[in-house]
């Protein structure tokens, strides 16, 4: 029985509230260069306070020396196995979230770059020379327009085609969506990069992954190719992005939900899409709330008495860490220290308090290193730890866990789990 | 490979002794009511110089935030994964062992509670009005009159009847015991509890479980439910417990013993014969005793030469801790302490201690927080833990590990363990 199955059996509602708050990328580095982390240098007087009343702990957010992307690592808070294959989002449905898309189920999303072609149509440049954002845009609308003229037509194949949507996403990036029309057999996303991630040859049209590919996926790829090569042509006349390829074919992952399976009225308090994205896979609600920690509590403070599990997400503190800037982190760990006091003026019975991976200052990325955990109820162990850093949560009363852990632990410190056997 | 079928490939014999001391419930929390463990507040001058000479480290009983039963917390200790299909002991084969009873394999058993219906018969008291003993007993007995008088007739379907004995339990409690007739085929225990959890509605008759069952439990069904039928009749004219419910169906399961997987000849003293029936389970022979520290210690001097596992359990601690009297649960582990001594002058080669489970005070019940572990053998790592508590067992050389890899671990200290590949 998989440890999912157990806590889902175990389950039982109560009023009790859990608030998990994300300060994504929060973790750090004592290197050479920077003896100390953004925790141990940030002032943080309330967070002392909570951290000498708590439990703590580090989570390993996907396995030990994996570095998890924003997706697996709000995955494994969330109690999902980070790694598993039904957990997979795929790079499209995870760039379209970002986008703030609304992806229904069935829709087949890739990630596209613009890329410029020779006169004998081979690759001189997978990105079209970065194209700038204001380009991007303009040939995304130059797309949309031209699907829209297309109508039903666009690539149709014997009336079994699809419905094609165009978005802009940062620079030379965009998003394709296509969906079956209606009354048309399901799409599969099982379909190969048409990125040949070299230069001089040309762009491969849209094809089923694998070496053969599943007969269904080879009539995914027959049914999306000739829509594809229809805004290929589109592009022929442009100076630089007059071609593109496309990546990372994928659909919503079919997870079950955290209110299926923990019995939680579970809201996503987020600033930034991807972030709602992946609650809203997760079952999450979500409830719109710009992105500071301020606006976050204000919306928190509203809904309160709605919901029994409330994602909070602070995106500064990774922010400054893909900046390499120990100050910007410094500073957004403070802000949310003197922002403190109001989440815990509302009382929640549980609170979680960490990061979905690291993002040393030093290392100006994401990675692998364990996060800070701070766990505080009226059950936890209130162990010897007085502050909310990397070191001191390493001594901790809960250990060093897998991330995908935690959930559990927020169930049993809310008392929403039964006892297992007798 | 799975672990347990490793170590059962490593097992060899030798003359070395292992005792496993299970303070039931050992584990406790700090809280802001309860700044300090019982393991902390106790004064234990034996188990401080043994830790000092120890390896320490913490159980996880049956994963994180999951609060173990007596049942999983115990098979766990004994090496077996406790959450898995094959290790489940119903509650109905719990409740038996319980009680004393020696449950034979292929029985079936239930768990009952006497209940009071109206005129209708329609349920108005799931417990009877929570029956005391006496009456318990009582109609326990009349129970078991009617089904001597019955002989082989009660509830006979065909000849294909069963043999029915009832136990009396706790209060309004009672076990029935189902065993298939010399000749007749085996029988199922997949069968539906008849307790439908809410006033107002008929007790149903035994059926089989899910929503059709498989032939073979309808089967059983069709055997047990006449007896059963036969028996609430018996009862119709009590004032209160003129019905019952029945739960939890099951048979032993069919676990490998330690003996057969480790080469183990191991004994359990437990004064309480639900740990001795999960030490059965897991094919213990039981040596009879007290329920006292210093009985089980009386029993292992005599019995000393007759084995090279020992399975030690003292109640004490758990008690206290469900009692929420955190007092007492010092008191009894200081108990433990004086009498170290005695257990030390056997020489055993590895001695551990540790609990199946916390049951913190502060709780009143078992909890999910992992249970400090003491090793002690000439090869284990002496560490710097100088006591045995719950922070100090955090910081141990063994760290925080899966409870069901302690018999690997107390093998392994005993030289039991061959070299795994060369």
């Amino acid at each position: 029985m998989g440890r999912q199955e157990i806590l889902s059996r175990l389950a039982q509602r109560n009023g009790r509230r859990i608030v998990l708050l994300v300060l994504d990328g929060v973790g750090d580095l004592r290197t050479d260069a920077q003896p100390r982390t953004a925790l141990d240098e940030a002032r943080t007087p309330n967070l002392d306070r909570l951290a000498s009343r708590s439990s703590l702990g580090r989570l390993v957010p996907a396995g030990t020396g994996i570095t998890p992307g924003s997706g697996p690592g709000h995955l494994a808070l969330f109690g999902y196995e980070p790694t598993s294959p039904e957990t997979d989002i795929g790079r499209g449905v995870l760039e379209a979230l970002g986008l703030g898309l609304d992806i229904a189920p069935g829709t087949v999303v890739a990630r596209g770059n613009f890329a410029t072609v020779d006169g004998e149509g081979l690759l001189t440049d997978r990105r079209a020379g970065r194209l700038p954002g204001a380009e991007g845009r303009r040939i995304c609308a130059r797309l949309a327009s031209r699907i829209e003229a297309a109508g039903d037509a666009l690539g149709d194949v014997a009336g079994n085609g699809i419905e094609v949507e165009v978005h802009p996403g940062e620079a030379y990036r965009f998003v394709l969506l296509f969906r079956p029309r209606a009354g048309t057999p399901p799409l599969g996303a099982e379909l190969a990069d048409t990125d040949p991630q070299r230069l001089g040859v040309a762009v491969p049209p849209v094809q089923a992954a694998g070496d053969a590919g599943e007969a269904a996926a080879r009539g995914t790829a027959a049914r999306i190719a000739p829509a594809v090569a229809a805004l290929q042509a589109e592009l022929r006349d442009e100076e630089r992005a007059n071609s593109f390829l496309l990546r990372g074919f994928s659909k919503l992952p079919a997870l079950p939900g955290v209110g299926e399976l923990h019995r939680l009225r579970a809201a996503a308090l987020a600033g930034y899409p991807l972030y709602r994205g992946v609650a809203k896979v997760c079952g999450m609600e979500i409830v719109d709330c710009g992105g500071s920690f301020g606006q976050v509590l204000d919306r928190l403070e509203e809904r309160w008495d709605d919901f029994d599990y409330f994602f909070l997400h602070v995106k500064g503190t990774d922010m400054a860490g893909e900046d390499g800037d120990l100050a910007a982190k410094v500073a957004a760990i403070e802000s949310v220290d003197a922002l403190l006091p109001r989440l815990l003026d509302l009382g929640p019975d549980v609170l979680a308090i960490t990061g979905d991976h690291s993002t040393p200052a030093p290392m100006e990325a994401h990675s692998w290193h364990p996060v800070p955990l701070l766990l505080r109820s009226e059950n936890c162990f209130v162990d010897e730890c007085s502050r909310f850093t990397e070191v001191e949560a390493s001594r901790g009363a809960i250990g060093t866990i897998p991330a995908s852990d935690l959930m559990g632990l927020l169930l049993a410190n809310a008392g929403k789990l039964a006892k297992f056997g007798a």
